[in-house]
This record gives structure tokens, sequence and C-alpha cells, in this order.
């Protein structure tokens, strides 16, 4: 679509991550003919220019999905101990090269669509004239567990495991206190989306973007956040420095990175991926060419969910230990409490409940997953046994059993019971 | 517990609805010996009072579960097709008798508990001093498909079919804006909780109570309000006449009806009904006896729920029309509206979308049930199909497939997947 008339080239060599026979077969089908190029008049060979030449280092504890753009997923043994993920090892979710922005010279745009009253702020200015609060939030990306929905049918997209998902303490201020200091009037009824802009670009120069519901940003219980700080220092640059939008609750595609321009608007943002992507088909469509994503709400919130980390899949107990301890995540999207785990190993005919360890937080504002953990005694008469759990959140929200009510083409929000087998010996 | 020291008898009278062999079993343990009467000095006998002798005429289309204290469904044949129920078919839960109020002499007293600020409103205060605002809202009660978690493993508690859930046009007055009219400061954080206590009374003058979180009360999308009206007319008197709560998102014993009194309290209220009950234990507390209620929090919002309604259970469907119309109706409590209904006649491996008729509402402010419906094909080679539907609500939770991870002693918040069977001829 972006290339309608022109080379596809540049895209090609900025998103490598096409070159892959699903791709290929699927521009087959688009085959009108071949060009017969006229190697008299070709044209001297242009140097390639690698568009992510410019990427930062990053830690090799990370399990890598994809180089260009960069996608990895923190480490899965870290979600079963540390509440707090440490920056380098957050999970990644690079949609485009990662940009170059110097915080001097920085502006943030804010504008208002339906008049046109637009401001900007340095960096300095948001971080000397507003209240700021540190909080802790768990980002997951809206493709967390991909993969398990792809081992039931094939879906599109990053086939992340179960650790597109991190916690860091994020310092920032508020979206609304910033708004209502510039003299935007959050009462306007033409005012009903908020676009967040990156600075991170296509080669044709369109930027990343998504929007949230302006009643996120007025809500008192809301915490919708510019933030520039992670974990109390300056924001990696893959995690979005010097500016990110946060907002908590929410799945991690409308949480910004590299914010560059916030628009006040009637209408949501005209994005790819908030009108054709990030949104749940129903499982009667099985390919994404039947989809009507018009007719689909772009996902805001997240249901409750919850992973095993500790054992990892294939995981060797020991019997004579008689018992072993499983741990993980769970974590529900807008504000609600984790309440409780369960844990099973005879596929949920009995449960036992999970310790959990959690940050406290004000009610219906429990931004941040919690962590749980259940000894279990092994049987006797088996030599593998496969681990399950489930999670139930303050709305008294629970997973789904099986992926089948909830299986869509675009593979987002699997939240269906987790399960790991392990082997005992 | 009530009867501590006292006698029994009066309880027993208002509450005919203990004569069952499971009470007997449960008291039996707790007998410590037998009173011998001297029947010499036995006093007269008393003239057997009946508590409930003055309850109201009630529509013989209900569906009564209990006559003492008057329990009852509205026609599960309705929920297919209005989607406002007429008050006198609205399902009613009483937990005591109905209690007798003289509109005109009716206070309502409102008090801070942590500085003794009381006021009173008269309803002529309330219906004329505030803007009334009228919105459709479905009450729930947690108890609703009890019935099924029960045929799962035994459960406590009235064996509701799947109508233990109306929705009405409701008005009244937003309790935000009586409180702040009224001086009540709602930010003093000693004020956690709004108490809500019925006029309905057990024989040693204990009255029906319940509490919401203040946040609840003061959050912009929230509508909590005091209401005067069901339906455009007086509320009758099984629904809360003159005024009850309404919590729109939040199940039904939070919505205290024949409301008497609010207190803004530090703590939630002490009744059985919030602190003892109420309350979803975990599936592997298999006996009331071993719950510790203490631990768990009481419920507020309910989960994302649908339920079949035509065909009912055991109904025939004409295979000569080689097709047949599903409906029901989805609830989700928390302001959240209903996305998605799906319907499968193979238990889940192939869905079928179902058509939505709903309220408009606005974003976060989804207080009402929306109906659906459903054409499915009949299958050649079956002479019986069983229905199953499952919702998905705008956080995307979805529905458990089985009772398993979610059954409880109480047997509340039964949401697992609705199934019928229908016979084809």
């Amino acid at each position: 679509m972006w290339g309608a008339g022109h080379s596809l080239e540049p895209f090609w060599e900025k998103f490598p991550i096409h070159y892959k026979h699903e791709v290929f077969e699927l521009l087959e089908e688009y085959r009108i003919g071949n060009l017969k190029i006229d190697k008299t008049k070709k044209k001297p060979v242009e140097e390639k220019v690698d568009f992510y030449r410019e990427e930062p280092k990053r830690s090799s504890r990370l399990k890598v999905l994809s180089q260009k753009p960069f996608n990895a997923e923190s480490p899965k043994e870290l979600s079963a101990e540390n509440l707090i993920t440490p920056s380098e090892l957050h999970f990644v979710r690079n949609h485009m090269p990662v940009p170059k922005i110097d915080p001097k010279s920085f502006k943030l745009s804010i504008m208002n669509d339906n008049n046109g009253k637009n401001i900007e702020l340095s960096l300095e200015d948001l971080e000397t004239k507003f209240e700021s609060i540190t909080i802790p939030v768990t980002i997951q990306c809206s493709g967390n567990k991909r993969k398990y929905m792809n081992e039931q049918n094939p879906v599109q997209g990053l086939q992340w495991d179960a650790n597109a998902i991190s916690t860091a303490l994020w310092t920032g201020v508020r979206l609304r206190d910033v708004l209502i200091h510039c003299g935007f009037d959050l009462n306007d009824p033409r005012i009903r989306h908020v676009i967040f802009e990156g600075l991170d670009k296509d080669p044709s120069g369109s930027v990343y973007a998504a929007s949230i519901p302006i009643e996120k940003v007025k809500d008192d219980n809301g915490e919708v956040l510019l933030a520039y700080k992670m974990n109390n220092q300056p924001i990696p640059l893959d995690n979005g420095y010097p500016l990110r939008a946060l907002v908590p609750g929410i799945i991690g595609a409308r949480s910004v990175k590299w914010l560059g321009k916030i628009i006040l608007s009637e209408e949501e943002s005209q994005s790819f991926w908030q009108l054709n992507d990030y949104k749940v088909l129903p499982p009667s469509v099985k390919n994404l060419k039947e989809a009507d994503f018009k007719k689909l709400r772009a996902i805001q919130e997240s249901p409750i969910t919850s992973a095993i980390c500790q054992p990892a899949e294939g995981n060797v107990v020991k019997r004579e230990n008689g018992k072993f301890t499983a741990k993980g995540y769970a974590f529900s999207g807008g504000g609600n409490d984790v309440l409780n785990v369960l844990v099973s190993i005879d596929n949920g005919k009995n449960w036992k409940q999970a310790a959990l360890h959690k940050f406290d937080s004000p009610l219906y504002k429990s931004w941040a997953w919690v962590l749980w953990e259940c000894e279990l005694d092994i049987p006797q008469d088996q030599d593998q046994i496969e681990v399950v759990c489930t999670a139930t959140d303050s709305n008294q929200n629970t997973q789904p059993e099986s992926i089948s009510s909830i299986w869509n083409a675009r593979g987002l929000l699997n939240n269906a019971w987790h399960k790991v087998k392990v082997k005992i010996e």
C-alpha cells in the first residue's frame, strides 16, 4: 500500500522481516507480469543504505525475534523473580529503526485538531513545570503468547512466547495536568481521541502513531503519563528516549515511544496500527484477506492473563524431592488487580492457590503484574506432567481454558490457560 | 450467630427457606444436648406471627424460587426479546420481608462516620434539588446461573437458572451530586467506603446493608444513583419503593433497596452480606465451614457473561426449516461494553457471530446488557444438538469454557459458557 506506484525496495530494505516464505507466497498472487529490463539502459546501482545502521547496543540476554526492526523478549526466568525488570532486559517491540533525537533541541508539539491551537514544550518544561510521579507499570505487547495461538491454527505476526511483557518504574508527568495547564479544554465534545505520534519513520516519512480515547486521560483513576525516566534513569534508546507516552492498563501499542506530537482529535489515529492492525478479528475469519477491520474496535484495555515462567517447557524436576515450585506472573489491564492465581497438574480437575507478590496499589490503579509462586506435589506414577495456571482479576474475570473461542487471525490477546510440560526423573 | 443466647424461633419464622435437609444436617453437628421442658412451667403459646403477612401482590409469570423471603426469576423468553424488562417482571431478590414505608414521612439519613456530620433529606428534596438522570441499567444477582455450578458439585444458595438478571430504565440523582451539595468532603482520606442500609429488618431489628468503595461514587464515569423511579413509574414495592441505591456495573447485592441510611466510612459495611457472603471462595474450598471469608475481597464488578434464552432446554426445532434462531443476552460489569457474542453447535470447534441489539451508551458507561440473535444451520445427521454461547467485552475478556476453574462453594458468578440442549424433529 505504502509503495503504490513507487518502488518497493526502500520498504524491503527497511523491513527485512518480510523476506520470508509466507510473504513471497502472498505477493505471488498479485503478480501481473514480469518487467523486462533493458540492460543497455540500466541505471548505475545505487549504494544500498542500511536504515538500521545506527541501532543501539542490546543485552545478549534478550531473546531476539527479529533484528530489523528489533523485537525481543525479556528472559523468561526474570519474570518469575523480579517485580521490576531491569531496563536493558525490558522486552522491545520496535516497528521501525530507532530514531536519533537530540534532547536539547527536542520539542513536544501538542495541538487541538478542531481549532488549530498548538503549543510546544521542551523536556525541561515537562520536567520542571508539572508534578512528576513514579509508578510501577507493566507494558505488554498484545501479541504476547501468539506462538501458542499459532500452534492451534496459523496466525500472522511475530511468534512471541510468554515474555513480551515487562514491568518498570516509570517517571513522568500526567498528560491531563499538561493539557489543562496549556489551556486545552478537555470538556470540548469534539475532542474524543488523543493521538500520539512517534518520531520513528518509514522511508516515506510516515511515523508510527496510535490513539486512546480522551476518557482515559480525563479519568480520575487514570494515570496517562508523558514519561522521561525508566527505573530512575533516562529511558534507554529502545524504550523511547527521550520521551514516550505511557498508558497504564492499555496494550503496549498505544504507549507510543519517541513521542514527538500529541493531537487532540474528533477521530482516532488514522495510522495502519490503529485502523488495520491491533484489532481482534472473530474466530470465523481465518485469513486476513477476509478481514473487515473497519467494523472492529481498536484494542485498548487488555484482559486477565498469566504465565508459568519456572519451570520452563521440557525442564526436569527431581522425583526425590517430592515437591517442586512453579513460578510466574499474572496481569490484568484497565487497572484491575489480580486477586487469585490457580495452578493445576491434572488439567484443571484440582487447583492449588498460588502465593502472590505484588506492589501496593490504590483501588482501580493496579497497573503492574503480580508474581506468583506455588509448591506442587510430584505425582508417583507419571514421568511427565503438565503444569497449568489461570488467574482471576478484581472484576472477577478469568481466563478461557482453550484458544477455541479467542483464536484470531492476527494472533492477539491470547490469554488462554498457559501450560508447560515438565519431565520427572 | 444472630440468635446467640436467644431463641432461634423468630429467625426460623422469618426465614422459612431454612427449613430444609442441609440446614438440619448442618445444625445437628452443633447439638450439645436436649432441653427438657418442664410442662408445668410452660408459658402460654404465643400466637405465631407471619412476618411476611403484608407482602405485595406479584405477577404469576415470575419463576418463584422462594416465597419467604420472596425470590423469583424474570421469564426467560422475555430476555430474548425485550431490552427493557417490564417492572412487574423484573427478577426479585429479597433477603427479608418487604418493609412498609410512608413516602410522606420518609427521610434518607446521610452521615460521615468520621466526624458525625449528619443530614436528612426528604423524597421531595431529592426529586427537586438535584439534576435527575434516566439510564438503562442491568441488575444481576451474583448467584445467577448457580444451578449449573451446583450440577458440577453442590453449592449453597438459591438455585437460580439464567434469569436472575433484568434491565430497567432507572431515574434518580447522582449520589456524588448529593454528597457534594450537602457539604461532605469526598477527598477526606478517611472516607473509603459508602455504606447503604436498607429499611428491611430481621426480627432483631438488624437491617440489610452493603457497601461500595468511595472511588465508585467519585468516578467521572460512574453513575451511582439514588433512584426513585423504575421504567418512569414509582419503583414497585419488591424493587425498593420509595428509594433504592443503584450501583451500575456492580452486583445487585450492593444496590440496596428500601434505602434508609448512607454512611461514609473508613470501613466497609460490617453486615453479614458484605463480610461473610457474596465473596468468591477458591475452588479448593469445598465446604463453607472451611471458608476464611476475611481473606477475600467483597465482590463488586461482575465479569463478562451471556446466556441462551431461546430455544430453551429441551425445546424442539423442526428439521424441515433447515435453520433455527437462537437468542439471548450478554452482559459485562464495570461499564464494559459487550463487543461480540459467539454461538456454536459443535461445542466450540466452529463459532458464528451473533447480531447484537444494544442501547447507545458512552464509552466506559455500558451499564446494560445487549440482546443477541443468531441463525444456525440444523445439522443433517443429529437428532439432538447442544447450543453454546460465549461473549467478549471491551476489556477483551471472555468467558471460561467450563466451571472447573471458577467453581466456588457459594455458587457465585458462574460465567462459564452457557449450554442448551435442543431436540430436532
